[in-house]
């Protein structure tokens, strides 16, 4: 389980939430394993939902289409379904079915599909005894009549946004959730690895950027982004990686991500291909002594702006007096950008359990980026880095 | 480009629209070009648009995050942006800069940022001169309200909704777009190709899904889904593959897509491992008659509807008389699931230049699935399969 029951509780209390209903594929997953196909493949149409009484916030009951019931029983124990629409699955006469068969038989076949979206959230709202409460609904549905409909059905049912509540509720990571966290930095660290290996004079940043991918497919992780420019295509570093050759004196510059487990990472690095001069190197201290200092700075009882200041200020006294920067990172969870973000007036306490990126990058048009980002926990007096590469300018050869 | 400017034109004219408003990814690049990246990654909380002038189509003007300004330089010809919201990239000094990083400067210094998306949508309409017309907005924006917005700042302006109308443009495809839709099919047959080769006693479903995926990874195509069962697992498309061994008498079922410069596949094939016994031969048998029939319906001038009854029809009669599906195909493009469906009810008449998938693949627990799915174009007088890997139940060994 993923959820922090506890942490949930108490700010559902403090809410006057009854129940929670999770709108969104992040949410979704979060409450019940279920990672919908239909919310990845269809996300302006798809109608996937959760619903989770506060008083049995581990046996979550989820709304999915009739086809979707196959990916069910891979989701948390505990976890219900009540699903609509059509789809049809047969059972084979004179076999013995197994476990999984049987469940899905009992899922899909035993019982009479809902017409809709809202009969079936309906029927779940019922089975969580959340018809005459106060629910929280994450308000980003698809179907932005949502609340409206079930207001209809339910008229003393009292609906309240709970896309925030969602927020600070996996703003602190479990122990599980952790482990994922530091999995998938430690896959992506390993593609890192395997795509310097490739860089030769002439390897292009698209035979990189390949390997990269190659290599978290190996891993079984799936790629998030891969940018990956060299020499002063680093400045557009979301620009398609070219059949531009790697020559003596670039720079490489990779900004990466994947998912693993449900779970996000998000790394930047720079390396040096030989020389890549004094001016580099020295921008280079700088935002890697920024970094630093804003991992200094994160701790228990400080909050997300003072990061933020912190790491600012050290890079400009380090060697970029003109830095700028809108923000110097964000929360990282199942969602690649969860919150807090460490910017100006972010005025989010940091708490133990925490985990957070932090990237004070630089873009010069003419030259090209340097780019550092790390993700850390917020430990009991501290924070400690995830990450266990190199942060230093390496340089390749 | 891919518009098809001709028919775009003539379906604005009969719904009296002098602009449109894409609000969503496949839109936005439909129109534009750009695949963006804030809305891949954000597609919960992600503002980006696309506004098309009637008498400009070709000449979109884009609203985009700053920060995104470095991917408008790989979109269509005649592309404009106006950017908003705070990213800082700073330019060298003393260095000549090429024309792609002249021409980032241009866009992302000397200009300031609109404070936010609806300041930039509203100076975006204004360049496109629609400030007092009527336009056609994409309801499926992140923003709910924004329809009310845009209407508060141009009183005079007419707002209709309009994500039907970029169905119905998006429906008939121009050469451009064929071109993408073969080149997707293509790369994914080689995909598949690659994934049987490794396919012998004792392989896991784990093993060949990650061969499928380094395959496309080669050819510089993106993963969209790789769906990949053996054996009874196979009743359980979506859920995800496991250690399972491959052994004598399996079937292979795999139903996989990716996207290919910005166009997407979808193909399902079954392979026999082995002999998988005279019924799944007989089945398998079935529908690739009704998958064939279907075929051989569909052209201009038919329903939707009725290459639906053919299919399934053929399949009841040509050897499984208990053939249930809710449809059996749809329409492709930038989005796995372009309108029109084949299934009961849709009226939608096909016409020259439509690219669908048709596929009655059976489902049944105890035994397994058995699919296909092919991709065709409705040619002048017909339709052309734009696969050319053979849709029989191939034996392995």
């Amino acid at each position: 389980m993923l959820l922090n029951v506890e942490r949930a509780s108490r700010l559902m209390d403090e809410s006057g939430l009854d129940g929670l209903v999770a709108t969104t594929l992040p949410n979704i997953y979060y409450l019940s394993g279920l990672w919908s196909s239909s919310l990845a493949l269809f996300p302006l149409d798809a109608q996937v939902y959760a619903v989770a009484p506060r008083e049995r916030l581990a046996e979550p009951v989820l709304v999915v289409p009739t086809g979707d019931l196959d990916t069910v029983p891979d989701c948390f124990p505990g976890v219900r379904a009540v699903n609509y629409g059509c789809f049809y699955r047969e059972v084979a006469e004179g076999v013995d079915l197994s476990a999984g068969e049987a469940r899905l038989r009992d899922l899909a076949i035993d019982r009479e599909p809902r017409t809709d979206a809202i009969e079936a959230l309906s029927a779940a709202l019922e089975q969580a005894a959340l018809g005459n409460k106060t629910i929280g609904l994450d308000e980003r549905s698809v179907d932005p009549a949502l609340a409206s409909k079930l207001q209809r059905r339910f008229p003393s049912m009292s609906i309240r946004k709970a896309s925030s509540i969602f927020k600070q509720i996996r703003m602190v990571k479990t122990k599980d959730e952790i482990d994922r966290l530091r999995a998938a930095v430690r896959v992506t660290e390993e593609a890192i690895r395997r795509t310097m290996l490739i860089a030769e004079e002439g390897t292009t940043e698209l035979q990189m950027a390949k390997e990269f991918e190659r290599a978290l497919v190996d891993q079984g992780a799936e790629l998030i982004f891969k940018l990956l420019r060299i020499g002063r295509h680093t400045a557009f570093g979301q620009a398609r990686p070219t059949d531009t050759p790697l020559k003596k004196g670039d720079r490489i510059w990779l900004d990466v991500g994947c998912k693993y487990e449900g779970y996000s990472s998000d790394i930047m690095r720079t390396f040096a291909f030989g020389d890549v001069g004094e001016r580099a190197r020295r921008y280079y201290e700088a935002i890697l002594k920024g970094q630093e200092r804003g991992l200094q700075t994160a701790m228990p009882g400080v909050k997300a702006k003072e990061v933020y200041h912190a790491t600012v200020e050290q890079v400009r006294e380090a060697g970029i007096p003109h830095f700028r920067r809108h923000n110097v990172g964000h929360g990282m969870g199942i969602h690649l950008y969860d919150p807090p973000m460490l910017a100006p007036g972010d005025e989010t306490v940091l708490e133990e359990g925490m985990v957070l990126n932090i990237e004070p990058p630089y873009y010069e048009i003419g030259t090209g980026a340097l780019g550092v980002e790390d993700t850390f926990l917020v430990t009991k007096d501290g924070s400690e880095l995830l990450t266990s590469i190199s942060r230093k300018l390496e340089v390749l050869q």
